[in-house]
């Protein structure tokens, strides 16, 4: 099927092309984007859709979070972090199973689609059940089952063949819009040991590797004394950055760290919500960007943060490294949407697939009204996008050509059932 | 003219009550809140409005800003200040004349309005547009015309009559919805004879004084330079803080300077957004708190935003402070919505007409759907509306009692028309 999308504004995120193209055409051919052009395309299509007023963009693409953790969003707040994990989270987790996944995970991709996020990362558990509500839903997910290696080694064992074989099961799943990756947790809450093992699974599996790092100074100190070293250099000798990597957070980082991230190419997920919800610090993005690190944004779980807008993060990635910098150059709009777009794609090792609107490429886009009054004049639809948009003037998400929502009325979703299962899904296990 | 509110839940903002009442519902009279109570009203009204699924909470209320510098949104971005300020904005704000000022303030309110801002502040030049805007829109305002004193001796004194003129001709203006301020710029703009006059200005009309103060770090400097005294210190001795008064920003402050505002129960309008663009610095707000101030939220203009979301500024109010200083309970989510309500009521020297739901108050008040995706499970309506929420979440804006909004459909703006010459405004002086 050939839809054509006529007289938008487009902006295709393609490096060097920061300014949007008036008056321009995009065609979907199937999963693909066939072409992009202006002025008048004389085309056959079976659609023809017209956008005016709309401006096209690549989805955002949300590199780290813990969907289902939706069941928790503002379950405990303004909490000290060893409170909030280990008296809050962590009892409440425990008791989650398939429904509570199935459900909370629905719930934040209802959330995620209608903010415009077509592609996102999750680390979890019950991992079957978050891949069925992708293949359900027609987003793009990233998907991984996050291991805690505390537990004795018959757990950890039996976690470790569970990652392995979703990986197995789920590479390339629905239609190609799943991929998948190995996750050991963190380095404080996996022995070395293992994380050399599934670092072995990775190689062998050939699938990239994501693992929360450096998220707090806590965990930095205690990586000190448990290992003697700091993460960085502790994951390096396991042997974590000799594969394809995604490191959560970063926020805690030496010059030098950053320079054997760039060094290995470790894509990063910055979460500026999530680290300042919980008080984690201000991870060094200008830093990162002079080092030649592109990185990517994450939401986290709704509970650390509190919302799944990917186009929040965009903003605050924008904003807060300016504020404590006292630079108003050091993080410009133009980087903080490519770290939405195009580095997200990266982060996922997907950039030959999305990231930008380019022939050949999925059609995995989003299109925002501009006719707000919260965005005139429309002076600069780059600047508008980071710094007045909101997440409400997303108005249609494609994925892999699919239609998921048009003009904010969602295709695939039962919206209303979902809120009333993912509400009785944590009233089954509230305290 | 009395209606009758009902089956909301109500969160009043009144000390003490920071859990919102369920089922309840809320009478208004007229301009005024009658009653406010739970259960089954048995009380006629004129009209009878089901709120079943909705928050209803005090407006917001933006406490600094520039109305009409919505023309200028995105006009220039992401420079360092000096040169956004000499080279963008005031080479383009000297062409503005009453129609600009007309059109980019009737902008601004169309958005404070869908935003759920009932009372915003205003610091501009050709103030009668800006009050009739306000007439006619229905939103409540303080308003003052702001001075510098850089020309010659008859420029600042026509300047200076020009705002006794303005708040004489407005005082108590539309109904009783605008009040009004005298407002000296800034120490760095307006030489200590001038700030006196007009700090005397003020007390003979009874009216508060509003004035920018140490936004940024080369503003306390100059300060130093020229007046051998920081910012608080100089005004101090100028006589600012024996009026009532608000300062914008407070940027830059010493533990001693934070004392001496407390001591002299000076208000302060806190920006985060505005001061995170411009990369001017975090404001000290905990320590603030810790001495008894108690902070209200602003915009600052479109131009240094780059949007009029004070929901926007009571998120970053709680999140950044926690970032930056590595505090998960640095600024509570229950304090920055009081400081983006009552609070606000206490900066502009109101709190006995707005900032709470209660009895005798004026009803300013907003209703945010509860209903959205993001928003569920609602464990904790406050910490969802702080950190879950967003602008377009808002329903409904009454003010004075007047609806200006339901069910997201204006009232009283002409919303398409205002866009249409808005933009024309702005062409009109296009460089």
């Amino acid at each position: 099927m050939k839809r054509l999308l006529t007289q938008a504004r487009i902006l295709t995120m393609k490096e060097g092309e920061s300014r949007p193209l008036e008056n321009a055409w995009l065609l979907i051919d199937g999963e693909t984007i066939a072409q992009v052009g202006t002025g008048n395309p004389k085309i056959d299509a079976d659609e023809v859709i017209p956008m005016q007023g709309r401006l096209l963009l690549p989805g955002w693409i949300n590199t780290h979070g813990h969907a289902a953790m939706t069941l928790l969003r503002g379950f405990a707040d303004d909490l000290p972090l060893k409170v909030w994990l280990e008296e809050k989270m962590w009892p409440m987790e425990e008791r989650f199973g398939p429904r509570q996944v199935r459900w909370g995970t629905s719930l934040a991709v209802v959330e995620m689609i209608r903010g415009g996020t077509t592609c996102f990362t999750d680390m979890y558990d019950h991992m079957d059940e978050v891949a069925g509500v992708v293949e359900q839903s027609g987003i793009r997910a990233s998907l991984c089952r996050g291991v805690i290696g505390l537990g004795s080694r018959e757990e950890r064992e039996a976690k470790r063949q569970e990652a392995v074989r979703f990986v197995r099961d789920w590479k390339g799943g629905a239609g190609g819009r799943i991929s998948v990756m190995m996750a050991p947790h963190a380095p404080y809450t996996c022995p070395p040991d293992y994380i050399e093992e599934l670092v072995a699974d990775s190689a062998e599996l050939g699938v990239p590797i994501h693992i929360h790092m450096s998220e707090t100074e806590a965990e930095v100190e205690q990586n000190q004394r448990d290992y003697h070293a700091r993460p960085v250099a502790h994951l390096l000798k396991l042997g974590v950055f000799d594969r394809p990597c995604l490191v959560a957070h970063g926020v805690h980082l030496t010059p030098e760290e950053i320079g054997i991230l760039a060094e290995k190419d470790v894509k990063v997920s910055h979460n500026p919500g999530s680290n300042l919800k919980l008080g984690s610090g201000i991870a060094p993005i200008p830093e990162m960007l002079k080092a030649g690190i592109r990185p990517s944004l994450g939401t986290d779980g709704a509970a650390s943060n509190n919302n799944l807008d990917l186009m929040e993060e965009v903003r605050l990635a924008a904003l807060i490294h300016k504020g404590v910098r006292r630079d108003p150059e050091a993080v410009p709009a133009e980087t903080a949407l490519r770290m939405g777009t195009l580095y997200g794609a990266e982060a996922l090792f997907l950039e030959d697939q999305i990231g930008t609107l380019e022939a050949g490429k999925q059609a995995d886009l989003i299109s925002i009204d501009v006719n707000g009054a919260h965005l005139q004049p429309l002076h600069d639809p780059v600047s508008h996008l980071v710094y007045a948009a909101s997440r409400d003037d997303v108005q249609d998400v494609y994925v892999a050509g699919r239609p998921l929502m048009r003009n904010r009325e969602l295709l695939t979703l039962d919206e209303e059932k979902i809120r009333f299962e993912a509400n009785r899904a944590f009233t089954e296990v509230a305290p």
